[in-house]
């Protein structure tokens, strides 16, 4: 089992698991989106993006890390606010483009101070069909 | 209200109302990220992508209309399958570059036939931490 242990050894030093990053369908810019959902409540809190750098350090740190598209540069949520993600579940969806993890919000998910980043603009409501 | 109806009049037509135009962030394609909910049981179904027409098809008609990367096409979730999924609500996310889109799902979401897009691929477990 020496093999293995090397690998893993590799693998927490920093490079994702290359039989889930061969399961992965980037975009052009190498992300893949993914949907941040309350575990218990089922809450969707928000849409953030990774690359392999950042799914690596979700599945490895038990904390969500995303690439910010308009900094360029990652972040771990929760680094500056307090109000982090502890991971409990991570999955790919069918095509390998997206990816749904289940964490246990502390505090406000949206840097507006709103539980969810989706709470605010309502487009279409049941109450209007 | 005359000026009022002829504007629903020509959105009906098939223009995304400007006001909902204004506030989307579109990537470089044009599309914003759309995460599709069962309103009831909280399930993540599925994401898809939607342009400006879609969303609007989206809204209007009731149906989730989304644009395919890589068929370029539009296609109407459940017009061959029997698969479709009635909105309930629509949302928008606090920077315009997501929805929340909440569905009665009839049957299976996925086109492998699973309940969701992520019913198979399981990266990280609530077992294994």
């Amino acid at each position: 089992m020496v093999g293995v242990n090397a690998a893993e050894d590799t693998r927490a030093a920093g490079e994702l698991d290359p039989t889930i990053a061969a399961r992965l369908k980037r975009d052009s810019a190498g992300l893949v989106a993914a949907v941040i959902q309350q575990y218990d409540t089922g809450e969707v809190l928000m849409v953030g993006w990774m690359d392999d750098v950042a799914l690596h350090r979700t599945l490895t740190t038990g904390r969500t890390t995303f690439w910010s598209r308009s900094r360029q540069s990652y972040w771990v949520k929760g680094e500056t606010s307090g109000h982090g993600q502890a991971v409990r579940e991570v999955r790919l969806d069918c095509d390998g483009d997206t990816l749904l993890v289940k964490v246990d919000q502390t505090g406000p998910a949206c840097h507006t101070g709103a539980r969810t980043c989706f709470d605010d603009r309502v487009l279409l409501s049941g109450d209007e069909r």
